[in-house]
């Protein structure tokens, strides 16, 4: 299996199986003396973490991650930190009676033609519990880069959208509902409907945005590594995301050139940003700014048909302790893994300026 | 300047700029003993190049590949596939009056702040014109993936879209039309906007579809290079491009669960593919499908104000000769990357399969 | 800090200090199904530890590896195999009188000054502990290439030398004495000599030889990542090691052509073997065999001077317990890298293989 | 075919074969506005080339670099540098006689088994052709890091060895003779000694030895990437390499610790240097040091027995126009491979400071 390390200076590597005794990771390439602020990091996970409100998952899970190296006095030394989040409360149980069916639009199926030999209790590699690592090496990511502002927020559940530009919302109120919109009007839709769709047993899809704000000129490299391309990767390789867009994203392919160009200005700034901060895949000082469609998380409480690794025809039913919604903890995953990406091109843009 | 290489196995490095001597590339990792069919890596040029039609920008280039290694006999030899394309026909006088000014939502303001010294003739590294050495990469990882057809096709200009599933649509027509739309009666429409868009001396945006279909069960890698995500990023490469979503994309964040998941029937198949042919980063045997967003091109023939490199407030004026709507010549290139991604994954995937 | 990880396919990255909590790493890209033999690679870690004969360091550590990831029902499932080695018995008061002194011939100084913040207790990142990790990613890439035989044993310690070639070595004698020499004459001045020099208070050099069996044709890759290139990076990695020498090595570089040259037999072997089983960077069928030399250990219980921190001049005199004579437990640290080298060309040789 | 690419953020990646139409790279990653001395690269080139003495191969190639890209007004733009060299006078005729027959100690055999399809024109990609990039990427390299000197030099042909300290050695002889070594009676009786094999039809092994100074205290990384295993590396990727040793390197495995150790001196430099200027694998701002093995040259005027494809033993006689012995030319080889080691590892240090 390829494809578990993410970065080409900063490099975020990951292992671990939700069933497994421990997931973690190894953040390398953090440069040295930086004054860790560990309560951040812990914070980081719980926004992430299952159980934390009454519209996710009610499974509990500590998620608290030990760091094994890499850190001394408080301080990174530039030595890699190994970390490991203990697998706590997994009810294997609960995945029994999955053990041989391939449950619909997960990974199960594919797994299984692919490696022959899979851990059949939640989805092994696949599961989202990966992210838990992936929030560890953002949040450190996060203070390589402290005057880099990132806020992601949830922008849609399934047909409910906030309808205003991010400019007018005030980011502080994201962590105040426990949907993460910053907009509480809608937010108080989304729950509704989270809660309205959980009763059913079923799940719905949603978005979010990210603003990212005060990144220098220059971070990004031109061609195959361009600024977005390297978010879009990032945003796409979180589970259950099916879309990428950003500045004017799709609704930009139906406008014309003399709409959408971004002026600029004596200052150097843009009169418009349909450009989302981002030409040629360099930021160009603006806000940078992008979109992520999530589908519907595909355990659901109702009764599928589905087949199993003879290939014989098997009902499944949706056991466990699942996401209604998922959008509300990606929000934290989101901004790690554009932490991770920024994080990763100021050290590349370091290189050059002398 | 990193970014240049694409690909773990198969790597497609390119160099080159628009007003400069050639542009070219290397393509390594190919294995030995391909049949190359020359007049179809030509062809595939063709398809790219300007001047091809009256809808496209109307430069004449010859784009003609020159191999310089890796092929004896006709055959790949293994060898790493260094190629060339000479740069004929550059008017770099075309570009005198903007030697000093910063064209809008080009990259000529970012590549200025971070490398100081900037190639001033039409884009330098940031031109589109690199992506024929993507075109010729492309072109030889369709050979070594024969049994796999990709067909990208223009799904949208401006807001004439295609109304119809791509399982309704002629591929073989996809050529027919100087658009590439395999939708004549759409075609039309989209031809017609285009030649009134470039009378405006405007530009319009659009959508490419892309279908990838005979991929083996078993492509891709889990985690942070989940097929996807790969070809999210090679897309978002691709100069213009603001959106990537596969399968239900950002439609299926509006969706329950339960309209959602791709049941699986008895022989492996799914009865619907909102998935788009990927679950957990892995290719499931059924078609691959995605939409590119392409923004309308910044050059247009209208007076523009912007600032010049010491800051002074100019007019600009388009001059020389650009493409109304790029992705009538973009879809030779949705499908060059297309074919590296997968192919490379086809090679890594051999590595574990013995 | 970069360069924490190795290998193209199949990637060790590891992570941890001496005097942290724990060292580990993650094995990535190892095939699914392999039917692991756990008291095998506890038993290659054994061949590392200290304390286990009279001639190597007292530390007692009991070097016990934990699996967390990538493993079920004693099975790879292809994902990254992540695991730990909890640091016990570390004496940290053994470091406190080096705080701020730079040991001669140590990494302290060039650490101090490249990362400012420096974890001072036993060497951090530059501990030869650190091989741990490598030794169980090689006793894994051990397992995937199972037909090859792997032997590497002592063939000098300081000037006694094994004066044989090693076709006439009985490799299952290696084991047989704490030395790790087959030669059981030279294995007994070798122990007394080390025996003599720790008395002095002092450390002495020394020589590894790794044989290399049953490769097939066809490993390894031509220009930049030879075999023998590859291989010579991984034994100069290894800390102490000065260099590096396979086949003919420097002996070679004083012959004519007509003595070196390998005439190739009707059955495709050679008649002689001065190009250690590997041409153009790739392996011939025939043994592969190289020679690694060691330093002396540079911690030794003498009085020497140096400076501190602040640049003052101090005296320091060495305490805790280290190795009189390093090589004994480098041989299974040298058969890992080798190992692991190998099984990555395994896999890049069967990408290309369909 | 892995392996034509060499460094991480300064990256070479070659193409082309001996007898195809050119052989060139791309260098990646330069840093933009550099000056670029094309006199000095000419020149790197023309050390390298054959025919430029009595003592080397008379093939005449003119060896002349053609810059396509990355280039502008004399400066680096930051951008890909893409080269090429056309291969001119190619006798291809000289090698029709060899097109079945595998040549002793060539890489013919493990080419042909590992791709089946192989160029046989006088060893296709395995020929020491392809250095002619590597000294072009080289010659770049040192440009980077101007302040750096690296002088390589001839220290054995055969079994006549300067018996000096370098230290006592004028550099600026290097040049002076044909042989490359600045010690002038050794290299009197190196060429005589040349000449001598020369008239037999056979060839001589020899080594180089190479210094560099200059190099600030912090260059390199620690663990897998260590500055010298990464020297080493480069330097065993040379062709008919077979070893590689630096600071006291074989002799030091005989050594004592208290003999060996290198005393740091109040200035922060070292009293004696056996370390080689490296100390856990990152540069302590002392000089650094190493020497490298290089095996006679395979090809002699001499009949050899061998076999060919379809396993019948075959005589063949060398012909062509081949080295003797390959050290004098070997020796701007050498440097240019340090150069680009040390500029990737000036821009990764550059990463981490701010």
């Amino acid at each position: 299996m390829a494809g578990n390390s993410f970065g080409k200076l900063l490099t975020l590597t990951t292992f671990g199986e939700s069933h497994g005794e421990a997931i973690g990771g190894i953040l390398e390439g953090c440069p040295a003396g930086i004054d860790l602020n560990f309560d951040f990091i812990q914070n980081e996970l719980d926004r992430r973490k299952p159980g934390q409100s009454a519209i996710v998952t009610q499974r509990k899970e500590s998620d608290e991650v030990q760091f094994l190296s890499g850190i001394f006095e408080g301080k990174t030394t530039g030595a890699p930190i190994g970390f490991i989040i203990p697998n706590a409360n997994q009810k294997s149980a609960d995945y029994a009676h999955l053990a041989n069916a391939f449950r619909p639009s997960h990974a199960d199926f594919t797994y299984e033609k692919k490696y022959g030999h899979r851990d059949y209790r939640g989805g092994g590699r696949s599961s989202a519990r990966e992210t838990a690592s992936r929030v560890v090496g953002g949040a450190i990511a996060k203070q390589i880069i402290k005057d880099v502002q990132i806020n992601a927020f949830v922008s849609s559940v399934g047909s409910i959208f906030i309808d205003k530009p991010y400019q007018t919302l005030d980011f502080s109120k994201i962590e105040s509902n426990p949907v993460r919109c910053p907009d509480t009007e809608s937010a108080q839709k989304m729950e509704e409907l989270i809660r309205s769709i959980r009763k059913e047993g079923d799940t719905i899809g949603g978005t979010i945005t990210c603003v990212i704000q005060n990144v220098p000129i220059g971070w990004g490299e031109p061609v195959f590594d361009k600024l977005h391309a390297q978010l879009g990767k990032a945003m796409l390789s979180i589970n259950a995301v099916k879309g990428f867009e950003f500045g004017s994203g799709f609704c930009g392919a139906q406008m014309k050139g003399s709409e959408h160009n971004d002026l600029i200005q004596p200052d150097g700034t843009t009169s418009t940003n349909l450009s989302g901060g981002i030409q040629g895949g360099i930021s160009n000082g603006m806000d940078i700014y992008f979109r992520v469609a999530f589908k519907p998380v595909a355990t659901i409480m109702q009764t599928q048909t589905t087949i199993n690794n003879v290939g014989e025809v098997v009902s499944i039913e949706g056991k466990g302790r699942h996401d209604p919604c998922v959008v509300p903890r990606a929000v934290p995953i989101v901004e790690a893994m554009a932490a991770l990406v920024l994080a990763d091109f100021y050290l590349i843009q370091n290189s050059y300026q002398k």
